[in-house]
Parts: C-alpha cells; sequence; structure tokens
C-alpha cells in the first residue's frame, strides 16, 4: 500500500524557519533538496533580510511526521543552511482549540445589559416557563445540538478517551457551522458505561434541538442510541452509522446509473458488521436491495452461526437469504457490489476480478481500505474509498450537516428511516446525468448544493415546510 | 415600593409601527400621550411616507409589562392614529437565541478541511493521548466553562426548569465573552437530583477548563458544589454564592472606606441564610469580620435554636459569639452593617434610623430591597443595591468574568477562599481615593479595568505567572 500513500499532503505540513547566506544558491539548493526527498515547497517567506544572512519561513508538505523529520534533516544538510525553530500547520491551527462561543448581540452599555440579561430576560424565561416549546424560538435551542462522544472509537485510532476526542469533535463543530449553518457544542464524556451516557446526554437535552453521537464502540453504539431515541423529543443520531449508511446508499444509487444495474436485481457483499455495517445494511434493506451477504472477522454471518447475538442476530435473520457460509474471498466470487467497512487488505485485485462484470467496489477501511483502490480500479467498473486523495470519496460530511439542517428546520422530534432514505436519495441527485461517470459518483462537499439539496430532504420528510419562511418570527 | 419602580426602563421597550395622518399634529400629540402616561419615546422612524398618511415606528419605555400594554391604549386613542404591529425589543433580541458557536478558522478548501478535520486532526488526537494536559494547550478546553444549572432558582422567578432558565444562561454566557474573553456553553439539566446532577458534570468536565453552576436553589447546590470540587481537576464555582459573596466583600470594603471604620470592628447583621447568605458570611469571616449576626425567616441563628442541620448549624457555631436571640428588627439596633440577601420590606426607615451612626445598608433582594432604599439613604451613610437605577449596584458581573479569566490564565485545577479574597481586594481597589464617595463604592461592570484587575488578582493568588506571556505556545 505504500504507493497509495507517497503523495505530500498539506495535513502533513511544516514551516521551518532557517537562515541562508545571502546571494548564493542556497534557495534554489533548498528547494531542489525538499523536492528531491519527495517533499512540496508550497511556500517561502522571507522575514527578515540582511547585507550576510536571510532569515526564510520555508512551509512544504511531507507525506508524514517521519517525513516530514527527514525533509528537516535535508534542509539542514544543504551548505550554509542553519536551522531554527520548526512548527508544524496543523499543531498551530489546533492552538487553543478551533471553536469559539459567540454572543450575537454587543453588549455596548446599560440598555443592551438590561435586555440580554436582567432585567429584561426574566420576561422571556417567563414566556418559555409558561409554553416550554417556545425555548425553539427564543433560545439557542433553536439551532444548536450536542456532539457527544465517549472517546471510545475515535477516527482509526480506537479508544483515546475523551479529551483526546476533543480536536475531532471541534473538527466536527466546524464542519457543522460550515456546511448546516449549525452551532454544534462538543461534550466528550468522562465515562463508558451506556447507562451513565444515557442519563447525561438526556440530562443535557434541554438545551440542544438534536443528539449527535459520534465515536462511540460498538455494540455499546447501538443500545445508547435506541435508549435515548425512546426517551427524548429531538432527533438522536449517530454519525458513525446513519452519515455513513446514507452517504454509501448515494454512491452506490449513483455508481448503479454508471453501471446501468438495478437496485433490487444486484448482489452485495458487505465486510464489517459493527457500527457502520449494520446501519449500511439496515439502510440498503430499506432502499429495496434483496440480495446482500455480510461478512465479519469470523466468516459470512448466517443463520446456522454460532454465538449470534444481539445485531448480529437481527443481520443473519434478514441477510443471506440463501444461506451461505464460508469466507469473504469465496462470497465476492460473481458478485455486483463489495461494500466494505472493516480492516486494510482483505481483498486483492485478483478478488476483484472474480465478481460480476461491471463490479462496484466501495473500499472504505481508513486510511488503507479493504483492497489496494490502483488494483481494484483495474478489474471493477466504479471504484470509492473513504480517502481525499482518490475520486468518489465516501465522506460523512456530505450528509450529516444537511440532515441536522432540515431536522431543526422541521422541528423535528426524531429522525426516521424515511428521512435518512429521502437524504440519500437527494445527496446521489445533486449528481447530474451530465456529470456521472465512474470517477464522479459523489459531489464535493464544497458543493453548497449538496447539503442544501439533503436539508430539504430531510425537512420535508420530516413534515416540515416545503419552503422556509422568509420571514423572521413574529413576536407580539 | 411603587416610586421605586417608576421609571421607564429600556428592557421594557417597546416598537409599535403606527400610521398617522400626514401634515396634522399627530405625531407630537403620540409623543405628548406616551409621556403623559410615564412612557418614554426614544425613537421615532417614519418608515413610509405618503401624501395622507405616514408609518412611523414609535419606540419607547415603559415600566413593566402592564404599562407598556397601557401605552398601546393611550397611542390608539389619539385621534387619526392606527396601530399596526407590536414588537418588544426584549423578545427581539432574544429570537433564535444569543449566543452561536463559531468556528475560528475558516474551511476554504480541502486543505483546511484536512488540517481542521480528518486525516490532520488524528495527530493532534494522538499527541493529547499521549499527554492528557496538552488538551489545555491544543483544544477549546483551554477557553472554555460550562454554566450549569437545573433551573430551580432562576433570578427570582423561582423553579422554572430547565428551557426557561436558558435565557439567562445564554445571557450569561455572553457576558462571560464581553468581559472575560471566555467561551462559555450553557448546559440547562433535566434534573435536581443531587447525585445526577454530580455525575452529570463529572461526565462532560474532560472538554472544560471550569464549571460556573448558576441558580441551583439551597442546600442543594453546596453538596453538589462540595462533591465536585472533592471529584473534579477544574475550579467549580456557584455564582450565587461566591460572585456575590466577592462583590459584596468588596463594596463593604469601600464602603468601610468611607465611613471610615475598620472591618473587624464593625457590628454586621445579616438577612438571608441561603446559598448567598451562607457564602458572603464565610468570606467576610475569611476576611477578619468578628462581629455579625444572621438573621432567617425564624429569626436570629444562635446555637440554642432547635432545628439546625448542615450549613445552618455551621452558621450558628461560626457567628453570633454572644448568642443574642430574637427577630432581625431587634438585632439592627445600634448596628454598623446591615446585609440584606433575603425578601423585601423586612425593615423600615425607622429601623435603618436605629442602627449606628454612619450605618451600611445593603439591601440586595431584587427586584424589591429589604428596606426601601430612598427611605435608607434618609438615615445610613452608605446604600447599596441589587438594582441598575440606584447608586452602588451590587452586580456579580463584576465578578465572575474575571475570577474565571484568572483561574483559567493559572490553569488552576481549584478554586480557593484566597483567591475569592483577592478578587474581592482588586475589585474594591479599582475604584480610587479620589474618586471614592457614598454614591461610588462599586465601579461600573463597563469598566474595563475592573475584569483585569480581578483577573490579574485571581490569576497570582492561584499560582500564576505574575505577567502573561505575549508569545502564543511554541508548537514544534
Amino acid at each position: 500500500m505504500r504507493g497509495v500513500s507517497a503523495l505530500p499532503s498539506v495535513s502533513y505540513s511544516i514551516t521551518v524557519r532557517l537562515e541562508v547566506p545571502a546571494g548564493g544558491s542556497s534557495v534554489s539548493a533548498l528547494t531542489s533538496a525538499v523536492e528531491g526527498a519527495g517533499g512540496s515547497v508550497t511556500a517561502l517567506d522571507v522575514t527578515a533580510s540582511g547585507h550576510e544572512r536571510l532569515q526564510i519561513d520555508v512551509t512544504c508538505a511531507a507525506r508524514d511526521t517521519d517525513h516530514a523529520d527527514e525533509l528537516v534533516e535535508i534542509m539542514r544538510a544543504v551548505p550554509g543552511v542553519t536551522i531554527g525553530k520548526v512548527s508544524d500547520r496543523t499543531f498551530l491551527m489546533h492552538l487553543g482549540g478551533k471553536i469559539e462561543m459567540r454572543s450575537k448581540h454587543p453588549i455596548r452599555n446599560r440598555d443592551d445589559l438590561s435586555m440580554v440579561y436582567t432585567p429584561g430576560v426574566a420576561r422571556v424565561c417567563l414566556a418559555i416557563a409558561k409554553n416550554k416549546e417556545d425555548a425553539r424560538r427564543l433560545t439557542s435551542k433553536r439551532n444548536s445540538i450536542a456532539v457527544v462522544t465517549d472517546g471510545s472509537a475515535v477516527l482509526g485510532l480506537g479508544n483515546i478517551g475523551p479529551e483526546a476526542a476533543l480536536p475531532v469533535m471541534e473538527g466536527k463543530a466546524a464542519l457543522f457551522k460550515r456546511f448546516g449553518d449549525i452551532d454544534a457544542w462538543p461534550l466528550c464524556l468522562d465515562t463508558q458505561d451506556v447507562d451513565e451516557i444515557v442519563a447525561v446526554v438526556k440530562a443535557v437535552a434541554p438545551g440542544f434541538a438534536g443528539i449527535n453521537l459520534e465515536d462511540i464502540s460498538a455494540p455499546r453504539c447501538f443500545e445508547v442510541e435506541a435508549r435515548l431515541r425512546e426517551q427524548l423529543d429531538i432527533p438522536v443520531f449517530h454519525d458513525d452509522q446513519h452519515g455513513t449508511a446514507i452517504v454509501v446508499l448515494a454512491a452506490l444509487y449513483n455508481a448503479l446509473r454508471v453501471v446501468e444495474k438495478g437496485i433490487a436485481d444486484v448482489r452485495i457483499v458487505m465486510s464489517g458488521a459493527g457500527a457502520a455495517g449494520t446501519a449500511i445494511i439496515k439502510l440498503l434493506l430499506a432502499a429495496g436491495v434483496r440480495h446482500i451477504v455480510v461478512s465479519d472477522i469470523e466468516g459470512v454471518v448466517h443463520r446456522g452461526r454460532p454465538g449470534l447475538t444481539g445485531e448480529l442476530a437481527w443481520l443473519a435473520e434478514h441477510t443471506n437469504a440463501l444461506d451461505v457460509t464460508g469466507s469473504l474471498t469465496a462470497a465476492v466470487v460473481g458478485a455486483d457490489v463489495f461494500i466494505g467497512v472493516s480492516a486494510p487488505n482483505l481483498l486483492t485485485g485478483d478478488d476483484i476480478a472474480g465478481m460480476a462484470d461491471d463490479a462496484i467496489v466501495f473500499a472504505l477501511a481508513n486510511p488503507e481500505p479493504e483492497v489496494d483502490p490502483l488494483e481494484a480500479m483495474q478489474h471493477a467498473a466504479v471504484v470509492a474509498t473513504g480517502r481525499s486523495d482518490f475520486p468518489n470519496q465516501i465522506n460523512n460530511v456530505l450528509a450529516f450537516p444537511g440532515v441536522f439542517r432540515g431536522l431543526i428546520d422541521a422541528r423535528s422530534k426524531e429522525i426516521t428511516t424515511t428521512m435518512l432514505l429521502a437524504a440519500a436519495r437527494a445527496l446521489a441527485g445533486v449528481v447530474t446525468d451530465d456529470q456521472l461517470n465512474a470517477a464522479y459518483i459523489t459531489p464535493s462537499v464544497f458543493n453548497a448544493e449538496v447539503h442544501t439539496a439533503v436539508a430539504t430532504a430531510v425537512r420535508r420528510a420530516a413534515g416540515g415546510p416545503a419552503e422556509l419562511p422568509t420571514d423572521p418570527d413574529v413576536v407580539v
């Protein structure tokens, strides 16, 4: 897989402050050295200049941390160069946190104070005490969600705890704002006990219009979500499950458009029966998929397999109608679609070659997919990954901001499968027939239409207004 | 007390859209009518004009809601006037909430995304997983606090619940930002059970540098605070207790400067032994007060009083050395200082006249003080209230932003009485000898020096740096 990760990335970007002799060829020697070592110089800023020496900030992209260290040493070896402070752009961006709280109104004088706070605020409190639903009109509850994690399954990093999860949750909050205009606040919990997580989320719910569960490991995530959905009057959405499921289904819709196969006809093999896998299967079934087999670390899930409990028992009951048994590699022979949300390098190019004609491969394990995408591309008609350096990225950011925007605009008290299906259809529909091809089945997250299309579909499916009102609420 | 509340206030400000005949005297008739009824016209905006009619937005301040309704009817009665929509400025300001979440960095393209979120964020997570304390450098924990309430004792409104408490907590968050540059997020809890409140706050603590408890009723607030302080490694501050105590002590320091009496010599009578009263007494004792008696609804607290438990037993043990018994009115005879945090109209002007010469009266019940301030002013040397329409407002906003700023800048894991005393001394010191007089013992909250003085004092008392570093943290 080394070839796949060989490109330098700005997410491993460093800025090196160094000094070189003035008037020589040191600068071009520096650039050549960095480029020769597989790095990429993205900026050269002269920060001080004298008769004898120049101070330069060299910003360059590396492949990874080790590569960044290597580039520093390579620059140090250039004759005449003195290396100073080395800064990491990603870390610099995180200094002091990525999000902040902001007041919408200036507090300039006593009059402002008396409306934003006491005594004026008391009347607003009394209005809400009289009619609790007014909190959705007169407070931040209207547009706020909590991003809740217990730090047990953060990205691919595993159980790193609540403090270490915070940068991801802040990033998520920033994305909610950027793409959904939603005010999300992270709550990283110092407990991994299901009862306690449920109690905490229930307790904080009055201030929020929705709950986004994030990076909670299976199988606890299923119970946490189910119990919260039953007990709360606001929507609860586990993004690792349903966000992924929406984007996978949308991508599948479009991949099927490319290969001209029907969703009810294709034979699908899944790898991975965790949080994402389970949610994907449920949504695929709801979308009309009839032939689906799922494999986990013990092989294909079938009714006769011993020790099935919980969600796995449900999957055995509702998939694999022909009671296929055996390994993943055996199951993919002749299949139309492979969807992996599991582990690196489970399949080879030959396995993909053994699939049906015009095969579709979604190899979503990150950062290393179930099959090398470059090899898969040689045999499959459509290949998608979770990575940003290949075409067809399956990225939850395509779904969650629009989903919550729609839920909030509809003042929805729940989230249903109907809404998830509507979101997936809307997301797929953003790619027009003219744009659609094997390398473009998912739109860019920076395409603003993505988020409004998803939001509109979810809002309408949630029983919200067909069009959003242009006037603010009237208050008398 | 009617006379005290007779002034129109912008916190009861309404904007009335109306039409009047063009070219007549209707506008001046409107203004006269409003002023004649005790209102105050603060703006007249012509929003549309024709040959026959003018459309005008009349903004006026009323005394209260009933008075606002009365003003509308008085305008309606002016010949030729047609009343349209009536808007309430305070409610308009609350529409959609007063606070929002904001991302500090723009997310313009894939490069930004890869640093704010995946894959770059993973390295930051790993750094914190390795060293948890790095969360104070690399995440929003550095500058964030939770404003936590159970909605059980909101302002003077009582047990109105978490949704109705939200406007106050948002206002508080706005004040934290405005005066302390702190990112506060409200958590309004759907439980009033001490164990559950403690469990919830403990669970959410990893994401915050401090906890501000707010409007939780006594005696539960004592236990909640004590248990959280014991279990958490971040400072826990119940503003109703300690914020009030800091400002009262600061005001007392300055009142004593005015009358030239010593804090160890004066005889103090308190009314109110709830959250605020208890905290005030404890801080006064720590500041060197020796003669203090406290009275609650059952009269003076003394060792022999039956049924004393919890904080009340502590108060009996540590106050009233002479074992005075009887009523509040009897206790204030000859006292140097009266401090009320209790209920309206417990004392008369005559009671104040019976105090010692150069008496100090802090009548802080809100909106109606323990004694009519106008009457108290006739007999006492210094009078303070909790109201903004009298001199010497005792306002917690003078304390809490600076206190938390100092705690955060010191990365303090706790808050101690030494820090509270330092805050009170710093706050008192903002009023210079040249400025000090009987009508100016507390500075304005809009005096920026207030918050930096308090923050600096708390930071140093918490063992933080004497001066704040001017450079941001260096990241390698």
